[in-house]
C-alpha cells in the first residue's frame, strides 16, 4: 500500500519517504565533464567568458525559453556559497526546531496533530442502549414471530434517551425504547418499531431478531483504557467528536509555528502609500503572510524593515523573541540592503548563497539570537519570493507542524508547448495545469514565461519544475507539475 | 479540457456540471416493479409485513452487510415526507441564500472568492526598470561585444532600487543598475553584470544583448485599466500579491457564512460534565462546528438547546437573528424532543422527513424567522450527524461561499471486502481508502461497518457511497468513494 490518502496530513511513512514524489527531491543528475557539478572541488559556475548558449539572450525570442539566467560571477561568489536546491533545503529542514506541544481546547486543536496518546477513561457507550426506536424485549420471547403470526408482548412502559432510572423486564414483557435509551435489565434485543404494530399497551411483534440485535453494548465503541486518539493523528471533526465523547475538553497538540514575515528594501512603501517614482509597494509581506497561513502557520506580517541600522537591529531582535521562524524577503537585492544582511549576520550564523534555481537563486538561512531561531531569507522579487516560499518555507512549516508529508504532491503532465531551461539550474515556471479529456494532465506556462509578472502568476494553478540536467522539454513531452492547491 | 485543477475552489463550470463526479448526484436508477420508486404515486416504503430479506437481521452476521435499516412504518410517515437524498439536497441548495459581499482587508480575504472586478489604476511595473543587476546601456553600443573582444563603456554612476531621480546616458556610457532600479533615459538594454568585468569607472562588456533585454517596461505586467482580479477568483497568496501591487488595501469578497450549531436532546450534557447514567456528552456541537469551519464557514458552537419551551424558543430566535444558517443536530430523536420540532415549526415552514439514506434518514429543512434563515436539522447520532453534514450541509456552505464546485471529488475504488446495502437506500459507510501499488484505489469499511462507532469513524479517511439500486458489491468490485480530505 503505497501511501494512504490523507489530505497531506501525513500518516504514512517518514517524510523522507515522500521526497521522491516531489521534483525538489529528485536525485541529482550525474556530473558531466562540460556541465555543472556538485562534486567537491568541481566548479559549479560556468565562467562568464565561456557562457553556454542557454545563458545568452536569443533575439526576438521572449518565451519561457528565453529567460536566460546569468550565472553569478565566479570571482564574487565563493564556491562554498553556491549550492543546490536539495542541499539548501536539507540544511533548513535539519535546523528547523519542532515547537513544544501545547494544550488547546478541542475546537482550537482543529487541523493540528495530536501530541499525546489520548486514552479513554470511559466506556462508549457508557451503558447498554437501544440502537434505534423500538421495543426492548427478550430474544427468546420473539424468536418465532412472523408477519402473519405475530408475538404479543405486554408493554410495561417507555424509556427515552437520557432517562436515568434503569427499569427491567421479564418474560412476555417489552419496554418501548427510543434510540439511545438505556436497555432495561433482562432485555437482550430491540425489536425495531417498524416490525411491530407500534402498540402502547400491548405490542404485536412481526419479526424476531436474534439476541443482541439493535443493542449497543457498553464499551462496544471504546472501552476504558482504550486508545482514542493517537500521537500524530490530525485532529478533524471525527477526532473532535471522539475527544468530546471521552470527555476531553483539552488536548495536547503540535502548535502552529509563529512566523514573522518581514520585507527588506529601501524602494518599498506600504500598501496604503502611493509609490513615488522608483518606489514599489511592499507586496511580499502580505503575500508571504498569506502563504504561511495557508501552509498552517500563525503568520505575523511585520511589514517593511526600517532603514535606520539601530532600529533595524531592534526590529529583528524583537521578532526573534516572539517567533518560531523569521522570514525575510528582499535581503539579497543589491544597493544598500547589505545593511539587512549585516544586521542579520551580527545576530548569529547566517549563510547567504546562490542556489542553482530559477527564479531567485539568492537565498539565505541561519539560526539567530539566543534561542537560535531559524531565519530564512528569500528574494525580494515577488514571483521569486513565492517560488522560494514553496520550495523552502512551506516544507519547513509543515515539519514544524509535525506533518510527515512535507511536500506537495506532484503529477506528470504533458507540456503544451516547448520549454527550455538553463543547464545546471532547477527551473520553476508558473503554469496552468488541466485535466486532459483522454486522461492525464496538460500544462502550459502562464503568459510567455518571463518572470516578475504578478498578473500572470495570479492566473497560474501550478509550478512546472524542470530539473537541473534538463535543458529542453519538447511540446508533448512530460514535465513534473506541482499543483498549488489552496487549503480550505 | 474537462475541469481545471483548482483545489475545489471552482473555476470551471456551474456546480451542476460537477454533480456527476459525486455519487450523491448519480441519476436515480429506473424504477422497478417490485422495488422502491420515486415516481409520483408510487409507494416508496416496503410495507413492514412484506419486509424484504435485506431489511432483516441475519443471525451471526454483523458485518457492513448486516446493518439492516428498518424502513419507516408506512402508516406513520406520509408519503410526502419520504424523499431521496437528491431531492432533499436540491431543496436545500435551492433555498440557501447567498450572503451579500463584504469588503475586507486583503489578508482577511484569504481563501474567499473575489466579489468585484478589480481594475488596476496603476501600471505595473510603474517605471522602466532593470530586471537584474548589471549595466544599463544603449544596445547599439554593445552589439558586437564578445568575450575576447569586449566593448568598453564609461560608467556614469550607479542606480539602486528605490532611487527616485531618473538619470540619463548617452553614447558610450553606462549606468550601473541593481535589479528593480529605474532605467536611465537613453538606455534600452541591461547588460547582466556576469557578462562584464564589473568595473566601476569603466566596464568591459563581453556580450551584447539585443535592445529590450533584461528591461521590465512600464505596464508590462499590468496596464492602467487592466483587470487584475476578477469576480469569482479565489483569493490566495498570488492574488493578494497582485492586489497589494495595484494598491488595494481592501477588496470585496463573498463572506464566510455564519453558522450556528446547536444540539437537541434531553440526554445531553456538556463536555465538562461527567454524564450520569443514561446521559451522553454532547459531541455534535463540537464536531459539527469543526466540520462547518473546515468547509469554510464561520461556525458558532451554541451548544445544547434548553429543555424549557420558552427558553428554547428564545435561543432559536436569537440564533436566527445572528446567523446565515442554523444547524440543529438531534431534532428527530424520539422521546420528548418533538418539543424542538414544535419550536422550530412555530417559527416558519419546517419539513421533517425520512430521506432514503443510511445512516440517519431523519432529516429536516426549513426557512425560519422574518429573514427566512435556512435551518437544517440532522440526526443526533454522531456518526449519522457527520454523514448528514457531508451530504447536505457542506454543499450548502460552499454554495453560500460562492464556490462552484460544491461536492467533494469522488474516486472509484476496489472494494476490499463484500458490501451489502438495503434496496432503495443510499448507504454511506466510513472507510479507509488507500492507493493500490498497481494504480487505482482500494477501500475497506472501518471496523465491521456497524454504525454509531466514533472510534472507528475517527480512523476513516473516506465515505463509501453505495447507490440506492445497489444491494450488493462483491469483494473486488468497484465502489464510489468520497475521500474526506481536511482543509489546510
Amino acid at each position: 500500500m503505497s501511501g494512504q490518502i490523507d489530505g497531506g496530513n501525513g500518516t504514512g511513512g517518514a517524510y523522507r519517504g515522500y521526497r521522491d514524489t516531489a521534483q525538489v527531491d529528485m536525485p541529482m543528475a550525474p556530473p558531466r565533464a562540460s556541465g555543472p557539478s556538485t562534486l567537491p572541488g568541481a566548479r559549479l559556475v560556468t565562467p562568464s567568458h565561456a557562457a553556454a548558449s542557454a545563458d545568452r539572450p536569443v533575439p526576438g525570442q521572449r518565451t519561457a525559453a528565453s529567460g536566460p539566467i546569468p550565472l553569478p560571477p565566479a570571482e564574487s561568489v565563493p564556491l562554498a556559497q553556491i549550492c543546490t536546491v536539495e542541499r539548501h533545503l536539507d540544511e533548513i529542514l535539519a535546523a528547523v526546531p519542532q515547537p513544544h506541544p501545547i494544550e488547546l481546547a478541542v475546537l482550537d486543536a482543529q487541523g493540528l496533530l495530536c501530541a499525546e496518546e489520548v486514552v479513554s477513561q470511559r466506556a462508549l457507550p457508557a451503558f447498554d442502549q437501544a440502537a434505534l426506536d423500538g421495543y426492548a424485549a427478550r430474544a427468546e420471547d420473539v424468536v418465532g414471530a412472523l408477519p402473519h403470526a405475530p408475538v404479543e408482548l405486554a408493554v410495561v412502559g417507555e424509556s427515552v434517551a437520557g432517562a436515568g432510572a434503569p427499569s427491567s423486564i421479564g418474560p412476555g414483557l417489552a419496554l418501548k425504547v427510543a434510540a439511545g435509551a438505556m436497555l432495561p435489565a433482562g432485555a437482550d434485543v430491540v425489536v425495531p418499531a417498524v416490525w411491530t404494530d407500534g402498540g402502547a399497551v400491548t405490542v404485536a411483534v412481526q419479526a424476531g431478531p436474534p439476541a443482541g440485535s439493535y443493542v449497543r453494548r457498553t464499551g462496544d465503541d471504546v472501552a476504558p483504557g482504550d486508545p482514542a486518539v493517537q500521537v500524530g493523528t490530525p485532529i478533524g471533526p471525527a477526532q473532535i467528536s471522539l475527544l468530546a465523547a471521552v470527555g476531553r475538553e483539552r488536548v495536547l497538540v503540535r502548535p502552529r509555528p509563529r512566523i514573522a514575515v518581514l520585507s527588506a528594501g529601501s524602494e518599498l512603501v506600504d500598501i496604503g502609500t502611493p509609490p513615488a517614482p522608483g518606489q514599489v509597494v511592499d507586496v511580499n509581506s502580505y503575500a508571504l503572510a498569506a502563504a504561511a497561513r495557508d501552509a498552517g502557520a500563525e503568520a505575523y506580517r511585520s511589514g517593511i524593515l526600517p532603514s535606520d541600522p539601530r532600529r533595524l537591529s531592534e526590529v529583528l531582535e524583537s521578532q526573534l523573541l516572539r517567533s518560531d521562524l523569521v522570514l525575510v524577503a528582499g535581503t539579497f537585492a543589491s544597493g544598500g540592503f547589505d545593511m539587512v544582511q549585516e544586521a542579520l549576520s551580527a545576530l548569529g550564523d547566517m549563510r547567504f548563497r546562490q542556489v542553482t534555481m530559477h527564479p531567485g537563486p539568492a537565498q539565505g538561512f541561519g539560526r539567530l539570537g539566543r534561542d537560535e531561531i531559524p531565519v530564512i531569507c528569500i528574494p525580494g522579487e515577488p514571483v521569486a519570493a513565492l517560488v522560494a516560499f514553496e520550495v523552502f518555507v512551506r516544507p519547513a512549516i509543515r515539519l514544524m507542524l509535525g506533518k510527515r508529508q512535507l511536500f506537495r504532491r506532484t503529477v506528470q503532465a504533458i507540456a503544451g508547448q516547448a520549454l527550455v531551461s538553463p543547464l545546471g539550474y532547477r527551473q520553476y515556471l508558473h503554469g496552468t495545469v488541466m485535466r486532459h479529456p483522454d486522461g492525464g494532465y496538460v500544462v502550459e506556462p502562464v503568459g510567455d514565461g518571463t518572470d516578475a509578472l504578478l498578473a500572470r502568476m495570479a492566473r497560474a494553478n501550478c509550478l512546472i519544475v524542470v530539473d537541473e540536467d534538463v535543458t529542453e522539454v519538447a511540446a508533448g513531452g512530460l514535465v513534473t507539475v506541482m499543483p498549488l492547491l489552496l487549503g480550505g
